[in-house]
């Protein structure tokens, strides 16, 4: 297979082959192993599949495009009860996971050259689709109550002034990606003010939301809008699993009917929607609070051995929610040559400037994701980058209260 | 939700409300219901959770960006008995769908402007997709034996005349839709000479080979070629089920690198992959073999039906394999017209000018699909279609050997 022959591609990097996960394994949004809940699903592909397998013969089974209908019903339940929403199984399009829901969203409004507004530290994988769509990005700093209101005044104060009207505001309110911020209800309000007042829509992601420590989460934008000028999308990645790529859209239909044209795929995956409408309906809320609790005795080992590792090194604040910590370390660190070198010895960390409009103010920054890897892995990596990071950058200086040799 | 907010869409038509599928519902590459293997599916989800279930808790299972490893595994050998493809696990990427295997090829190889030569008579997805990206399409007629190979000479010759090259030769060879022809062995050679004539690639589309009533098949074009300037992809929508969304890419590395570049939607769904795997392993032979059974039986009684109904007034020729048939029905009907008016009755089939580049060669031609219905809904749709036919455009005039009223 080695004689050449000219493809012509479109211009773009080819990848690496894959070589399995790190060792250390901080980032990605993967979960926790032990408690995929196996037997629950088991049980659920067995009775719908009694059910309803035959209509595994037709593209869509029997819900059309939209996505399977039981659990579009289940998610008019849980939206309402969780987030304040109120609509209808018909003002929701099921995904394959909310990064299609990105693309399809980016597809409606996006055109090369546009504006959007995005919160200043953000999901890498939202900021590298903007890029790549050739989107003007204006990053909105954040503070320990999420967006910074009285920066997105001004941002689209002048803005207007130079005639630019963004396409949308993104924002991640509940458990942001990466700060883990929850946005209050007056912010809310105030934002969705300021997005009527300039006519610039709301793009809400809630993928984080189900993971609140204890539950108690401000109505979403979507739901005090009363999905008026908001799309917002969702995901079951972080709730159940992140490998079966189920994600939602929620928007009025006039919205949603112009999205529902740009998915060409003939439907996502009908299994997977299947088996977690099976088990959401009878054990979502008990399995997330569940979750919850692993997930934050998690967290708490990644402070603790961050604590005991690089002790005022690293400033970061406890979220309410969440599977990661963003975290500052003192100037003069580089966190992306850090994760160069850390993963060369078998150590994955997320380096600010990738979930960052500011790559100067995400130099000293990192995401850590802290739910997929053991407790004892967790404590071991923490222990392995904070050496890493003294042998490349000088810091930190002390383990606990003994000075680092 | 009625209050105006302008979203400032990008261009595009919005889709109607999805109202269920049509009693006589003659198209889409639907399966037969009642053949859909449940039982066995419920078994493999049974084995594949309890032993991996927990590596649903990690993006990509613990397989990596091209998909669950005993998947490629099983295409490994499923690709060589069956197409004679020898080829390794890391050169099939697990796709959602062959669909989006045709967006991902179409994103490696053509910016708005590029020429691509595919057959005339052609799968209406992929002739809408090279649409939207404002593609350059020159059809290629076909005859029994598949595509034309003299007429691609003449157009590769005629075309680097003019100084262009197209991108590639988009081919489903192996039970093309929608003739059902199955291109020989010596006008696949012929082919691939000419591609390296003129450097122009081949995107082999086998989506469905498996379905062929004696099993017999000439190697794939990616055989052939032993992989150098074909890529090739193929799906498990029609021999196990459209619903589950599982198709593949079949590509050298050089070429697959770049396209995993353009896969950035975390991987595909991952039970779906893994009941697929497990089932696939043990019974898809055995499956398909019995499948295919099923499917002549019901386009022999579609056939039969359009004998009854439509006399010489159909012209078709029975296909090797596969679930549809292209009628060309007399000078005089439009299918267009008649696909809108039966659909208004309940009735769906595909007019021929959505399959075809040559819109007038296919006004008198459709596509009918008999996999879906029962034998006794193919019956009465196939009697239907000819009563609205005649309505509305005077033929037939029998109905067996009696004068229609």
């Amino acid at each position: 297979m080695s004689v050449e022959f000219d493809f012509n591609f479109v211009p773009g990097l080819p990848v690496g082959k894959w070589s399995g996960f790190p060792k250390y394994n901080f980032v990605g949004g993967h979960n926790d192993a032990e408690h995929v809940p196996v037997d629950a699903l088991i049980a659920a592909a067995t009775s719908v599949l009694k059910r309803e397998g035959f209509s595994l013969a037709t593209y869509g089974l029997n819900s059309g495009p939209l996505g399977y209908r039981p659990l579009r019903d289940f998610l008019v339940g849980k939206l309402k009860s969780h987030a304040g929403i109120a609509c209808e199984a018909d003002e929701i399009l099921i995904t394959s996971g909310s990064l299609q829901g990105l693309d399809l969203v980016n597809s409606l409004l996006l055109s090369p050259g546009d504006t959007v507004l995005v919160e200043q530290d953000c999901y890498g994988g939202s900021l590298s689709r903007l890029s790549r769509r050739g989107a003007k990005v204006v990053g909105i700093p954040l503070d320990s109550g999420g967006l910074r209101i009285d920066v997105v005044a001004n941002a689209l104060a002048d803005l207007s002034r130079r005639g630019i009207r963004p396409k949308y505001l993104y924002t991640i309110p509940t458990v942001q990606n990466p700060t883990g911020t929850i946005m209050g209800e007056e912010r809310r309000v105030e934002l969705l003010r300021l997005s009527r007042a300039y006519g610039v829509p709301i793009f809400e992601d809630e993928c984080y939301s189900d993971l609140i420590w204890d539950g108690q989460r401000p109505p979403a934008l979507y739901a005090i809008s009363n999905g008026v000028g908001v799309i917002h999308i969702g995901s079951f990645s972080k709730s159940i699993s992140p490998a079966l790529r189920v994600g939602y859209i929620v928007a009025s239909w006039d919205v949603l009917s112009r999205i529902l044209a740009l998915k060409i795929d003939a439907g996502s995956g009908a299994l997977e929607q299947m088996v977690l409408a099976e088990f959401c309906s009878a054990h979502f809320t008990e399995h997330v609070l569940k979750l919850n609790r692993v997930l934050r005795g998690k967290l708490e080992t990644l402070i603790a051995a961050l604590a005991e590792q690089f002790g005022t090194a690293a400033e970061f604040e406890d979220p309410k929610g969440g599977i990661f910590l963003w975290l500052k370390l003192p100037d003069g660190v580089d966190t992306q040559k850090l994760a160069q070198v850390a993963l060369a010895e078998g150590l994955a960390i997320n380096p600010g400037p990738e979930w960052s409009t500011d790559k100067v103010h995400a130099t000293t920054r990192l995401r850590l994701c802290s739910a997929n890897p053991s407790k004892e892995v967790i404590r071991q990596g923490v222990a392995r980058l904070a050496q890493i990071c003294h042998r490349e950058f000088g810091v930190p200086t002390r383990i606990a209260n003994i000075k680092r040799g």
